[in-house]
């Protein structure tokens, strides 16, 4: 099949990547570095990505920032890069990309365990990932030409212990390798509407 | 206690209201005809409310609109109308109105049935219901002096079905009153970080 990987640059697209490329290909999709460029919160940027590279048969989604920070700090504003980038960035990814994935296709968005087991910081994380789990199970019922979508929902991952360590702590890293099999089974299984939680 | 109760001429506030005037003394909030008018989607209006009405015990919201419509049809400004208005005004509710609420009080969100038992047409509602109990989820671990939070996720309600009868085809409609409940638990009760769900 060919793929494309939005986020292919982080530590959950790398570690999808590394899984899919050994029998399908990749086309990867990010801010830099990538075959094609995208900015998730603008959505001219990812009309344009899904011109430039043209119809895929499954479009993976490991993209999307979240605010962390204390609740009683937490301004409108901060919220909104949330919300700009994890939600409105893979939601806009499906409306936007509907046309340009083949018939019997896929789209795998990715959630997180901090709508389901939260940390201290975590609000806005958690916020959008209950939106991603939403959408993606609304969503699934009425994609159009047998066109499926799933969501991954991974615990932190063991090679982001570096940077998200602290924040984690007590929970039961995953290794990437395991987070990118649910991504293996949304693309290349038949289940819809699933959220696969890798906790 | 004194309870703000944000969209409070709804189908769902107008119930809520009915059931909590018995004992408690209710501030109604909305856009039009109420105690105070308020618009979620503005964050300078919510911080006027505020403003106005002083301190409360309880901020109740059965407030937020969400658009309706085929996924194939759908644009992301369709789904910013459920963005702007059921999460971005519910979320900045309790980040702005923290500071308004009396120690050991609550806020209660609405979220609702379609992210657990999807519609067609309903991709935008489940997105804004999803973020709403993630968000509940998170902020519950994390909220100041006591403060409790939860969610109450209704089914479509009996007295709603002359509008929303045709989208809920086979939906058991819950009356009204049984809706309210789950608020006076958030309310009167201890639990916080809940997802009342009333199907």
């Amino acid at each position: 099949m060919n793929i494309l990987l939005v986020g292919a640059s982080g530590t959950v697209g790398q570690a999808v990547a590394k899984e899919l490329e050994q029998t399908h290909t990749i086309i990867r999709a990010g801010r830099n570095g990538a075959d094609v460029q995208v900015d998730l919160t603008s959505e001219d940027s990812i009309r344009h990505m899904y011109e430039t590279i043209g119809r895929v048969d499954a479009v993976i989604s490991t993209a999307g920032s979240t605010h962390f920070g204390p609740l009683s700090e937490m301004t409108p504003a901060d919220n909104q890069k949330s919300i700009d980038s994890k939600i409105k960035g893979q939601v806009n990814l499906v409306l936007l990309g509907l046309d340009y994935v083949n018939d019997g296709g896929s789209f795998t968005l990715t959630s997180g365990i901090l709508m389901d087991d939260p940390i201290k910081e975590g609000a806005s994380a958690a916020l959008a990932n209950g939106a991603i789990k939403g959408f993606v199970t609304g969503a699934a019922i009425e994609m159009p030409r047998g066109i499926r979508i799933n969501n991954v929902s991974p615990n932190v991952l063991v090679e982001a212990l570096d940077s998200y360590g602290p924040y984690f702590r007590g929970y039961e890293a995953v290794p990437g390798e395991r987070v990118a099999l649910a991504y293996v089974k949304s693309v290349e299984g038949a289940q819809t509407g699933q959220t696969y939680e890798v906790y």
